[in-house]
């Protein structure tokens, strides 16, 4: 696989302008950044040098994607046979033989300490993570000059390359099958879990293979009529609610593939919508169309919130939008910068990526969001995932 | 939501035979064990005294949920919207409010550092894990006598209550919903991905809603015909693959309902099976049977491996069997005891649960396993997985 060299560029002088010698990752979402590989079960591990070639430590069984990696150094651990031992004994020789290869004993290395929300790896039922057991086998390999660089890695992430964009772009075609299924799915009669059901299917058939993407898979949620009122809340409950004629919907939609991540959202309205609905949506639609409008270098994330709030203040609605408009992704389904919020006064930079979807929440009526995922440009914006934003038909 | 008193007391009295006077958690699977309420997002904290009422702090989206839990006292910090503030802050003082409450400050307070491998919250696709921004929140409210827990929490785990096993009945039940799906599916001209799209779906169609089941979500993989022999390998990727007549498949089946966890394996052929991969599939099955004839309190873990494994080894297929027989389970897809392992001569005991799963893999070939979950009652063994074990018809 073709390394994408800014991005290894820009992390070899990260690390040496921070005076650290090495980083050493096992979150899949950051070791697929830097080395194209992305650990299906999230048990892989990156020792990433500040000037020397990297050494990567993967299991057995997935020898033939490590391999396929920008790596030329993959180490294997066993894992999971009758005959395989302990496999964090493996890993240990393995990470000490590596700091001693590469003369990082006793260096400054920089480690992920504060990664407090993860990405699910492809095997998602069961997300292996850094605990104080991973900790160990570092400090006996590397020894106790280990700083936590999550700030560090946080900084990378912030500003995606072309290679990184245009997985981004991949991903949000795979993600808008899934919104043309929802566009389908939204007529009365219809169950909340089984628009869930084929959302989700649509995006894996469709996703697996597509422009060479090994594993698509996503995570729906929608709630309809009054339910939608709460589709602020980041657990959405969907259920055996089925849609009546004029009920609306709202899709919240977190789609995967190879590693890179979309967040989109839809609403539509089972059969005819109402001439009120009808007006809402437009204000919706409206408002992030005047923050998309507001997105180019330079300017303040917090005019960009402004840009979508004044217009749904405007139409007397601003009340009902009671949160951010937009917060970084890519590697992960939400990403802490940029975050389009009203107190956050730093400017965009070209290669951010952000989502875009302000919405309306009303008790007793239902609720109403419109989300994109879009990159900061030299010049203004791309939207990642253009797709129609109709309400119905 | 009525408590589970034997699982209360049971960790009342552990804590106080370690000397510890409370336990302090945040991953969704302890906290459920501990108080019925699943945080969606993984998103919440749990102080468990050794003596006294514990005390919950939970998200405000989560209010209703937390409120349904077996915990009176709980706190709520607010999360997501625009005024929500820094939640980490609120957890801040609410962790060092109910310390002071309950009269911890400067006690020994288990927490769970060595958790590596963790379960999904309902929010899949974005876990929150614990890392250095907890223990930093914990160090304030509790002090420095903090004990790293993990073994005594496992412990705990090993032995399932009358409700534990109740719910493990109830998911395995909804994970049936999808042998069911996978054993219609299996027929010539479809592909591996779409059987997984069917199998997922029929779980959340039919899981959700489910005697009381509030969410119910699978993650399940195919492989088919010769890819089915890498089938012993923890990230199994389905592709498009279209199955041809005669070609075996098998499905490895992760399901959860509101945090409790069921792991299944059916292989099926489409079409008419050869002779051959029947006599093949029969292995399997017999030595499944032998294990499970094999369970009851006071045998060794190695002595039911070694039943599954002396049949197929007199069948002259046993350097075909490269795993373990079966794996604890539970309030995770994986739980590290019971471990069926030649090796391991742990003596089973009533209320441990595990998967018992024999499979053959040869290169060129394929793969089969048959794979179901079971408790170990007073007198021998309980399946709670029960379903067909045709290969096909």
């Amino acid at each position: 696989m073709m390394s994408d060299r800014v991005r290894i560029q820009r992390c070899h002088d990260a690390l040496q302008k921070a005076g650290l010698d090495a980083l050493v990752c096992r979150l899949p979402e950051n070791i697929v950044m830097l080395t194209g590989y992305w650990p299906m079960n999230g048990f892989a591990f990156l020792i990433f040098p500040s000037e020397n070639d990297p050494v990567l430590i993967a299991p057995v069984p997935e020898e033939e994607l490590a391999n396929d990696s920008w790596v030329k150094d993959v180490r294997l651990f066993k894992w999971g046979l009758v005959d395989s031992g302990d496999p964090y004994e493996s890993i240990g020789k393995l990470l000490q033989g590596a700091a001693a290869d590469l003369g990082l004993q006793g260096k400054r290395v920089g480690y992920e300490g504060s990664f407090e929300f993860v990405a699910a790896p492809y095997v998602g039922a069961e997300p292996s993570v850094f605990s104080q057991v991973t900790l160990n086998l570092y400090q006996q390999a590397f020894g106790d000059n280990l700083v936590d660089a999550t700030s560090l890695i946080h900084k990378q992430r912030l500003y995606k390359t072309e290679a990184e964009i245009e997985r981004l772009r991949i991903v949000n075609d795979v993600a808008r099958m899934g919104l043309k299924a929802f566009a389908e799915q939204v007529v009365p009669g219809k169950s909340e879990i089984e628009i869930v059901a084929a959302v989700e299917s649509a995006i894996m058939q469709g996703g697996t293979g597509y422009k060479g993407v090994k594993v698509a898979r996503a995570w729906a949620s929608v709630m309809s009529g009054p339910r939608a009122a709460a589709a602020y809340k980041p657990h959405l409950l969907s259920t055996q609610r089925r849609l009546e004629p004029g009920d609306m919907a709202l899709l919240e939609l977190a789609t995967v593939a190879d590693g890179w991540w979309s967040d989109l959202t839809r609403t539509r309205v089972a059969g005819n919508p109402s001439v009120a609905d009808l007006e809402k949506w437009r204000t919706v639609v409206e408002a992030q169309r005047a923050a998309l409008d507001a997105i180019k270098p330079g300017v303040m994330a917090c005019a960009v919130d402004k840009a979508a709030r004044d217009l749904i203040e405007a139409r007397g609605l601003g009340q009902y939008f009671i949160h951010h408009t937009g917060h970084g992704l890519g590697l992960r389904y939400h990403e802490a910068e940029p975050f389009l919020h009203p107190a956050v006064e730093t400017c965009l930079e070209p290669g951010m990526v952000s989502s875009v979807e302000p919405g309306i929440y009303i008790e007793g009526w239902g609720g109403m969001r419109c989300e994109d995922n879009i990159v900061v440009t030299e010049t203004g914006v791309e939207i990642l995932s253009e797709f129609s934003r109709s309400l119905a038909g």
